[in-house]
């Protein structure tokens, strides 16, 4: 997989990689797609917003409607028709926090599904078999993530059992396509996380992730790590922090040197009547903005805020309207995918920090 | 309101009526949207079906948000950003079918909202008040809208109060852009409709819908009643029948010299999992569509059926996704949509008893 830093500021990188699939500016957010759909979107949503990669989720379409299914019926990119870039996750994350039972073996881990309560097991081979069958364009290695705090010790033994499986994801032959990464762990301990990134340098993966962060932690504490450890990760590879995040942690993230992100906050939220706004997050179901005529975000370009007000979308909201949740997961993702090419221009103008800066001081001004 | 019969096809009808906000071209569908948005869809998404007209409810908007705040913002139109037209019921029949407690007087009816039990009067007055505050192209008369069986004597009475009413709307004054329908009622006798018309034509309406159809009777009384009925309605202004229906009752009305249809099916049912093809109702839900790679309708041009297949519409289905329910309804009403432009074009062509039953006979095949 090509990966090309083109420009950077301080140590925020701005670039690209390319997948069989097409061109993917960095630093860029994927919106989740956990179960071949991003929620309340249409691949044509996704396409207009201009995302050019998107997360689907190993343990849920493992279940549902099954990976040899999905395959037959044109893979992942088929099924759901989306022809740009598509990451999975091995499923390693989900089968810990939402399976029930889940017993880790040195080989995997045994799980009942939440759907119907059967039990399967998915270890570093089932993962690379079953993303194998999705064909997605990056393929995430099988690791085990401890929720933090978690001890000095227990963290070195989880990080045995990652480096393990690591190399066993290496040695699974993908299809031709895909690209696999390796994601690094050892929680918010720095000498640790430089472990685990030597040990999973040797099997020369085309990218790393930061896995195991925004799991209980402190939000100062995960910024702290990233600080001090992602500049020690290979300058010519893909850097992705998975599941982060806020949109301020995303722009700490960046400013360390991450390139990948993706995160629930803008789909899920927006069903909970969160809007994004450059001024800051916006509950839309405040009486406030009962019979408020402006659109909810006046500098967001996108057609929710073109063409609604706040007293619509709230009444939608409030009435029970799906098409509430639509609009609002319509301006959320766009608020990132904006947020992330503002980014970028600020990266090639070499005016990161600036950016940053001038973000944080509106996002926290809640002046609507 | 300009209207006007451009062709005849036997009893069946198509040519064009104008509101202030434009043509609208007859036979025509007018999809449901009652609280001030047509479920799961977006006002471009009926721009891009081509829908030219859309019913609101009167009874929902004046309980949430209320219809003086809705005039506050824009009336109907500026409020939900649609600027095509727009016709309101009355209320009446949400008020009989919806609210508890209602009680029916001489001027009105008093009921409790179906949201939070609160007491409400509705009657002539306040219906058009209601309506003129929503600011719809077409309003229609407050009346009573008795459920089948119904005695003749029941009817006659009730026949009463909607005249009565019938003339209080008249007499109350709109903004300069609405229209207003009478509404005649009478059940299934041939006699008691005939009378409602006769008396209601004193009032010089812009139109006239059918009401009191497809409430308890039997599809073919409600047929044969059409069939005797709809020729004596004035030829010069448009027909609306009221609340029907499923696709071959649509038709077979259009037979007799209806021009216009609303009716929640194609959205509820899209909710529910049934989309309408041209092969019949395909229930999505069913499992011989789990690995299916066809198009849901393969002689439809809708969007959806042109880039997804039915095992991925099922899938969300399954998977409690709301955008199996959104590709439904988008599908469902291009199929009524597009029903009423080729129905349209069989009138010009004067064949519409061929496009019929060359469409009853597709429609009863179920040969997907």
């Amino acid at each position: 997989m090509k990966f090309k830093v083109e420009h950077t500021s301080k140590k925020a990188r701005a670039g690209f990689f390319e997948t069989s699939r097409g061109k993917v500016e960095t630093p860029v957010f994927m919106p989740v797609g956990t179960k071949a759909s991003v929620k309340m979107m249409t691949s044509e949503d996704l396409e207009e917003l201009g995302a050019e990669i998107i997360l689907g989720n190993t343990y849920h379409l493992f279940l549902r409607p099954g990976s040899k299914l999905i395959e037959d019926l044109g893979e992942l990119h088929g099924f759901m028709s989306w022809n740009k870039s598509i990451l999975t996750d091995s499923g390693g994350y989900q089968v810990y926090s939402l399976s029930g039972l889940n017993k880790v073996t040195d080989t995997g881990v045994w799980f009942r599904s939440h759907i119907d309560g059967s039990k399967h097991f998915i270890g570093p081979n089932e993962s690379m078999q079953i993303q194998k069958e999705l064909g997605s364009d990056i393929v995430m290695c099988f690791d085990e993530c401890p929720a933090l705090p978690c001890t000095k010790q227990k963290m070195e033994e989880s990080l045995k059992k990652t480096h393990a499986w690591a190399k066993i994801c290496r040695e699974f032959e993908l299809k031709p396509h895909q690209n696999l990464f390796g994601i690094v762990q050892g929680g918010l301990d720095l000498e640790l996380r430089k472990f685990s990134l030597e040990t999973l340098s040797q099997y020369d993966f085309e990218g790393f992730a930061i896995g195991g962060l925004s799991v209980g932690e402190k939000n100062e504490e995960m910024r702290e790590l990233l600080d001090n450890f992602t500049h020690y990760m290979p300058e010519d590879k893909p850097r992705y922090l998975m599941g982060v995040g806020k949109p301020l942690d995303i722009l700490q993230a960046v400013s360390t040197g991450v390139d990948m992100f993706d995160c629930v906050l803008p789909t899920r939220n927006a069903r909970n009547g969160q809007m994004l706004t450059s001024m800051g997050p916006m509950n839309i179901k405040n009486e406030r903005f009962k019979k408020d005529n402006k659109s909810p975000d006046e500098r967001c370009s996108c057609k929710v805020c073109q063409r609604y007000s706040r007293a619509y979308i709230r009444h939608l909201y409030k009435a029970n309207e799906f098409s509430a949740g639509r609009m609002m997961t319509y301006h959320n993702l766009h608020f990132y995918l904006n947020m992330m090419r503002q980014a970028r221009e600020a990266i090639k103008q070499d005016k990161f920090d600036e950016y940053y800066l001038s973000f944080y001081k509106d996002f926290t001004s809640n002046n609507f």
